[in-house]
């Protein structure tokens, strides 16, 4: 059974959850595109590809007649800015690999940054044109009698399956299928079968490989670069046999990339290569019969210098290596990878098929999106576009790690060993910053310095440190893995909790955090933020467990002596947590955000127009700063993360802070459920959390075409475990207390706890938990204890 | 008597204080030049010009030997960065003309400012080589035998007088004349003499007028523009019988700039001017016979299109009319203004030469800082330089203006009138900024639109406010002059009141103002700075005063009707000032500079090694933000311009805040001055003063390169008046409780009060008060009320 073939019967069966499809007709408006390029594109945490079509767009959708013009890959894959449109962001690109970039300040003062890094669009590989003797398929000529698009996440491929006709009559069935290789990262497959319906004709591919690239540019957006600038210098360029090698250096941070392309016919036919002002152009002339299926193979490898010291000698190593199995061996490989991904990560939800499939989609993406090998994390856009320029932010700690350490913690490591790789950086800028001990990690970056232009609401997010802190110490929580704790975990431990002894002070008794960013960036840089010191708190009262633990186990005194660590400074650490000052306002009885946030103006959010929103694209800083506004989840996120707040505390802090949270941020909705549900607003939970679900299928936020938005995808996790599931963790064991949405039949998924994986099926007030694999673990239902 | 003759003759019998004369022996060390271009800038409020040396500097002083290298004035009259010098800022600016630049910010936020504005450099005028035969004359060939600048503070100009002998062994007494005039603002005069002493021969001029000049910039130095850019193109040239006229139009703000240089030589001689790529190359060429003197007078003529419809029309007017009178008419205009200047700003200390030199050198340029036409205002430097970028400040109001108000109320009326026809631009300030009513001064600006790059320490500073209707309140105390309140500073003041009612909030049945930023931008966005909370207070008040002043004289309805000011309003005023949060701290007893300065932690100053002075060129601003440390005064200064906290608060918090002041501001050191004099802290006083009164003669902040630093220069002023005189101006009537510096013998001034001019005589413990001129006015002696 060809593709094809195979794609129409399960399109006739009709689409089943638990095949895990996402499909859509495909829809040739601009913006939908653009919006597909991000929905299907395809990623295994070292590279990404947009989905952009083969074949190219119109070049000028609005300006002319689309059947008149001649589409090209040359037109469309250079980044082309219309008058209020954008057509297309043809990117490809590897995690964790940058250039630097300038970023001036309007005011130059001492420690502002001014060069970032920015993830770099690295190569087309996927442009492909097809031809039907003299006829050039695409989507604006001819006929379309059916065309959808597939997204496989089962199977780990995404497809596109075109009926068309051309001017001249000729019926086609194509079907493209791509896959980024989650068991060999460098690939990028493209498999492009056309059959003829009702003609014979010779046909030929056009197949480009270009490393002449540029990042995407917006000169009326400012959350994208507003000029192009280059980044890649092409240092090298070859075919041998016909396959293409590309070598290109980032201008600044001299680091090197390159990709190899090869190409494989069904059928006999000419396969030609050659490069035309350093872009590859493979030529592949066959005939087709009536009725025949061919296909074309184009493998494209990716490598760079960060983890190959010779990247291309990797490249046509990989190369030789994916052309000596078949593509059935390829899927099989994806197949088995994500078996074993989904059956860890097993969650289903039976009565609410819509967010259930936009659950699956999210945690989907999370798999496709995190770095895996320990020289990369999580970019907010994953690897699916160039919002938020690449950069990693606390959103791995807090919104995506727990989903990993519950269903991957190998990938959770990773992701901390990369923020340990990053250490020095954040030692530099602690020093930038004025400390004299510790470490500050940067609130946005990719090699490890900070990217943040505005350090009210970028830098002076200290919380950052505690995040990680927490994020260490969640791990430890959910797996037991003191290894890991001696090898990385501590040592970030301490060396954060560090920082908080310097940057915080006693004041009538009470250790102080002053001038910090909590998570909320509508207000900034103030004192004694609560989610800050709460966080700060929790990572001291662990720097002092990790220190007896260490010592425990015989396993302290190497990592003491790297790191210079006295028993003094644990007293310190002990002391300062001890007496960490944690804002409660005694009439509102709530944990205010801040040391001055009640005494602010209140805003009424209804009041807000629609036209307003998001505040921040509406209201200048000071205005946010001076209101009783939020953007997210500041101190609610807090009582979720933190767990100690007296209960009475939690209930009125949700209640006052849901009025005046906008959600203008995607980190919000997600944690607003999680708080709703714990408190028993089940209705509000569940609101909260549709919103969250369903955030980039529905584009809500209206900027998915920059990129998901993948905190906010590992959030509705979250929402599910943490919210619904009622799931803690504890030292003591694993807590379960359940309330499902009303319409939910059944709740099911699976938890790594402990190296267990443990199977949770809740049913109405049902609970039944069976171990899968591994030995027995405590789990403490409703708080009542057992032993599974 | 020729020049040359009358400054031998000066320097001959000893430089008078009374002659207020500062002078300088000439130094080529490039350090020097370029401080010496500031400190014998001239201007008249409306134009300034550098003093740089009319033929120009050696081109590369380092790098070759200055006797082999031709030195011409296209040579130096253009920007020129050699590593590690900058070898000449050679501007003529106008006050209040100005183009947009970009001011790109590193991240992109609702309301923030990205285009500013910026003082241009107008035209090159000054240059003029000189040849005798066929050498030229320069400061690094031949032989100086000797050679002095002179600033004559007295008659208005400043000159420089050199004795020469060329490599050939001609020698020369040059002496040159400057004269920026006061009572013909266009006019700008060279008056340059030459003395053949031992040789006959021919002699020649080129001077030069040149229009395409450009900005200052220096990529090393953050504080002045990085990088050349073009802000002028000529759109006229042309020679009208040897004068040249050129028109020029500003990029983007579309302004218009017309100079003209005409030239009259003081014997027969050719004279002949043409167009060389738009620069005008006027040669005059004449004999000079041995003992002869003569000279070549260059009048340039400065117009503009803010003040004149057709400037190069006025350029002509002006043109022919200052050539229709003779030099010594020109210099008698400028002794008159002087005589009557320096008679309303009488100020004599007797018994401390240095520091009543440097008192004259700060009043003398006071008013050549001071624009005089309502179109401008007084630039934080002045017309001395670009630093600051031609800004405006608060400097003007608390600065300034009360010298102005007791020496010349018609300029302080002036200033005041300029923020006035502003306001419409502070009205949209206040839009952008979200407040529904009211107006925001801009914190920096030229023509009223914002200009700070970075809002926490910029915008932020919602003080500008309240020191706008303090200065209103000033005039009006010091003057009694109800009229202009009437017409235009009730008007502001109103304005300005209905701001702090749109910003600040009732909390606790305190009126409180959240997420300002106070003088001191070493701690930014705090709630219920001490200076600004007071601020506002004092402006509300002087509303409602105001309010019923006009009510009672029957003046009220047209503005009330104008500006839509309902009594409802002013209950709303009075309400809010009556219930201002006034910060205090029972346990130190002192006004807290903001709710949270005293939990921060301290700094011991003295800890601060001299390599990390100025802190802010040192350390990052969340460094500075989280310790208590000030870079200037700011409740002090409150205390002493509101004048109405409790006589121990205001000691302990002097004793307080002096401990943790950097002074890193050259706005701080005057206002403690005035505090520790008020508080009997004689010796602290005049320590504080001598830093103040030199700090540019001696460069001591070593920037005074790019500008007089003119806030201080009027701080110096206060500081005497305010500070050793014990001066008030109360609602009462003017209060004077003196106390000099033990050395210094007696200190005489003159003071403008309610239109009355009166001397007042401090010796030791005497005062004596008497009136020059106007009718009798009440005044408090160490508050003894007196009738003068």
């Amino acid at each position: 059974m060809d593709i094809c073939d195979y794609l129409k019967n399960a399109l006739k069966k009709g689409l089943q959850l638990k095949d895990k499809i996402y499909e859509q007709v495909i829809n040739t408006n601009p913006a939908d595109l653009l919006l597909c390029e991000t929905l299907f594109h395809n990623a295994n945490g070292y590279i990404g590809i947009r989905s952009c079509f083969e074949e190219g767009y119109a070049g000028e959708f609005s300006a002319v007649n689309p059947g008149q013009k001649e589409v090209s890959p040359d037109n469309v894959s250079r980044n082309s800015v219309l008058r209020n449109f954008v057509s297309s962001i043809r990117g490809s690109y590897i995690n964790g690999f940058y250039d630097f970039i300038d970023m001036p300040q309007a005011e130059k003062l001492y420690g502002l940054i001014e060069e970032k890094q920015i993830m770099l669009n690295i190569a087309d590989t996927q442009s492909i044109r097809l031809f039907l003797g003299s006829e050039e398929f695409n989507m604006w000529t001819g006929k379309i009698i059916e065309s959808r698009r597939i997204l496989n996440m089962s199977k780990g491929f995404s497809e596109r399956l075109v009926r068309w006709v051309s001017p001249d009559g000729k019926e086609v069935e194509i079907c493209i299928r791509r896959t980024a290789s989650f068991t060999r990262p460098c690939l990028f497959l493209i498999d492009y079968s056309v059959k003829a319906i009702n003609f014979s004709s010779p046909v030929s591919f056009i197949s480009v490989h270009k490393g002449d690239v540029e990042n995407f540019f917006d000169p009326a957006d400012p959350r994208v670069a507003s000029h192009v600038q280059r980044h890649l210098d092409i240092v090298n360029f070859n075919t041998e046999n016909n396959a293409s090698f590309i070598t290109a250096e980032t201008v600044r941070s001299k680091l090197k990339v390159c990709t190899a392309v090869d190409h494989v016919l069904s059928k006999e036919g000419q396969i030609k290569t050659v490069f035309d002002n350093k872009t590859a152009v493979c030529t592949i002339d066959t005939q087709i019969e009536q009725n025949e299926s061919i296909t074309l193979f184009k493998y494209s490898i990716f490598t760079d210098s960060i983890r190959y010291e010779a990247c291309d000698k990797k490249a046509r190593h990989e190369l030789t290596s994916v052309l000596s199995v078949t593509p059935d061996t390829l899927y099989l490989e994806q197949q088995n990878y994500l078996d074993d991904y989904w059956n860890n990560a097993f969650l289903e939800i039976d009565g609410d098929d819509e967010l259930q499939q936009a659950v699956q989609f999210n945690m989907y993406q999370l798999v496709q999106s995190a770095g895996k090998d320990g020289h990369c994390s999580i970019a907010a856009k994953g690897l699916s576009g160039e919002g938020y320029e690449g950069h990693y932010f606390w959103d791995t700690e807090i919104y995506v790690e727990p989903f990993f350490v519950f269903g991957n913690p190998a990938i959770a490591r990773g992701l901390i060993s990369h923020r340990y790789s990053t250490l020095e950086e954040a030692r530099k800028n602690a020093l930038l910053l004025g400390h004299k001990s510790g470490v500050l990690f940067p609130w946005r970056t990719i090699m490890g310095k900070e990217c943040s232009g505005f350090f009210p609401a970028g830098t002076a997010q200290y919380h950052i440190n505690g995040d990680i802190a927490w994020s260490v110490i969640f791990y430890f929580l959910a797996t037991g893995d003191l290894d890991f704790i001696i090898q990385k975990g501590a040592e970030l431990v301490f060396e954060c909790a560090r920082l908080w002894i310097d940057v915080g002070n006693f004041y009538n008794g009470q250790f102080r955090i002053n001038c910090v960013t909590g998570p909320d960036e509508y207000t900034c840089v103030v004192n004694n933020n609560y989610y800050t010191n709460v966080c700060a708190k929790r990572n001291l009262e662990w720097a002092v467990k990790f220190y007896e633990l260490l010592k425990n186990a015989g396993k302290l005194d190497l990592l003491a002596k790297k790191i210079n660590l006295l028993n003094e400074e644990i007293v310190v650490f002990a002391n300062a947590a001890q007496n960490m000052y944690i804002p409660y306002d005694e009439q509102s009885g709530i944990n205010p955000q801040d040391d001055s946030f009640l005494s602010k103006k209140r805003i009424n959010i209804a009041d807000i127009p629609a036209n307003k929103k998001p505040m921040l694209l509406h209201y200048h800083p000071l205005f946010l700063y001076r209101h009783q506004v939020t953007k997210q989840a500041d101190t609610v996120l807090a009582h979720i993360l933190f767990d100690d707040a007296d209960p009475q505390t939690v209930k009125n802090s949700f209640l006052y802070y849901k009025d005046i949270t906008t959600h203008d941020s995607s980190l919000s909705t997600c944690i607003f459920s999680i708080a709703a549900s714990r408190l028993g607003f089940y209705e509000d939970a569940y609101k909260y959390f549709g919103n969250s679900a369903s955030l980039d299928l529905r584009n809500t936020a209206g900027n998915t075409k920059d990129g998901l938005h993948i905190a906010n995808m590992g959030g509705t996790y979250m929402a599910i475990i943490f919210g619904f599931a009622g799931v803690k963790v504890k030292e003591n064991g694993l807590y379960i207390s359940p309330h499902l949405p009303k319409h939910w039949k059944t709740c099911r998924f699976n938890l790594r706890y402990k190296g267990s994986l443990i199977r949770v099926t809740i049913e109405g007030e049902k609970i039944n938990i069976s171990l899968i694999e591994g030995k027995s673990v405590p789990v403490y239902v409703n708080d009542k204890p057992y032993i599974i």
